[in-house]
């Protein structure tokens, strides 16, 4: 199979969209925005020997692609729309793999694959854009959290990187309108909160963590590979299902993380990557 | 420098806008889109030994990269907005002078840095996202020619990989409302009208060439750099200056071009990179 007949294929396996105006197959896509949404835009990186590795199956490489960027989409409380993947790879076979994997997931979250670039490379990259839409002036931000309110976490936390990624977008979504503040972990709890209290002006005391069976407190702490929600919510507001609710936003220098009593350093994932 | 302040600076470098309600710093960014407006959407990227070698200077590849997303805007009519930076590099300094390439560029055609991710990576990579605006319904498009069409190109042809690229933004938006065909030339002559006849099934008659001087009519009909724009509007309707008049649309093989009464095959660059 040549690149034009696998572009063609992706513009079948791409499902249509109400506001998708133009997709796959010009020099850029269309979109018509609906009235009274505002646009979230998130792009993440994945490269061969610095994200993965090519043990792992294409198919699990794409669909983790997505799903880090769903990630950030769902600590906005986001709903996503469509994505573009720009992807470089040297063999026609693993493309084909690693976007089936990418648009099953992409199906199961209503994401349209709108368009995207192809290069050849011998080392894979790739790189996927993810818009989503929230109502106007309703988006989760990392800025909002308040001295006195309830930091809370989703899920377990120490997850082993090669688990798979299970966006919360549900869960983002439900808090739009009720947590002051909210990120996703993506480079362990104590950078995360870390940024969460730098961006509010707040300090925090954890004083407890719910740990994945079979994982440590350590790599709970500072893990980079959760992919769970961090909020806050006002104190006396009535927290969702399945959260756990981890300590308290305090007056203080801001940032500074105490953990059951002792000062936290932010030391998750950062020897280079960071959001910009 | 390490990386918080390298993003830290690149925040203040951002120019702000005021569609964009929250630029560099959280989860997403989050864009107000206008009353009435349509989004066009394209991510190119930048490898090295694919696209350029590390001979060029950091400041001309972070130009070059912005310039190709926004010849995309440009061949579609629109008004660049902003954009998004995914960036794989092993130096801070050469981080730097990439970004002050493409702010220099973002600056002058209004974009803004909306947001982006960065890794560490011996090898580098870069995909640029960007977004730009048209008023609904009038985006150009690749489909929409019709036999008895004039064909048309800005500029001259035959241009060297290493020459600037200047996006012809103004020029795409001047042909809103009046052409009925446009793609931008990033893979040659040869191919992308054998690209836009495809989309709007019809053949072309191609009776003559703008060619760069010092460059040759081989390099004018199937080199790939020459971001100049190729268009096409209904007879009678008057051209904008310092475009050319290369031909005609007509009926016939859809793709099919004949070059001064011969039939030239597309050959431009194309021997893995598509466009998706």
């Amino acid at each position: 199979m040549n690149e034009l007949e696998l572009v063609e294929r992706l513009r079948r396996l791409s499902s249509p969209s109400r506001d998708l105006v133009l997709g796959i197959g010009d020099d850029c896509a269309i979109y018509r925005p609906r009235a009274g949404e505002e646009l979230l835009f998130t792009t993440d990186q994945m490269i061969e020997n610095v994200h993965f590795t090519r043990a792992q199956s294409a198919a699990s490489i794409g669909e983790r692609a997505l799903a880090r960027s769903l990630s950030d989409i769902a600590a906005m409380g986001g709903e996503p729309r469509f994505c573009l993947v720009a992807l470089a790879a040297s063999q026609t076979k693993w493309i084909e793999d690693f976007y089936r994997g990418l648009l099953r997931l992409a199906k199961r979250t209503g994401v349209t694959l709108a368009g995207g670039d192809l290069a050849r490379d011998e080392k894979f990259h790739c790189d996927v854009m993810v818009c989503g839409s929230v109502p106007r002036g309703t988006a989760l931000r990392r800025d909002g959290a308040h001295a006195g309110d309830l930091i809370f976490v989703s899920g377990r936390l120490g997850r082993l990187w090669d688990r798979k990624i299970q966006p919360r977008l549900a869960l983002g979504q439900s808090l739009c309108g009720m947590a002051t503040s909210c990120i996703d972990l993506s480079d362990g709890l104590s950078l995360d909160l870390h940024r969460l209290c730098m961006a509010s002006g707040v300090a925090a005391e954890i004083d407890r963590l719910p740990v994945l069976r079979g994982s440590t407190e350590e790599r709970a702490l500072h893990g980079g590979e959760d992919y769970e929600l961090l909020f806050t919510l006002p104190e006396g507001v009535k927290a969702p299902r399945g959260v756990t609710r981890i300590g308290r936003a305090v007056r203080g220098v801001a940032g500074q993380i105490h953990f059951k009593g002792r000062l936290l350093k932010p030391r998750g994932y950062d020897h280079f990557r960071n959001k910009a």
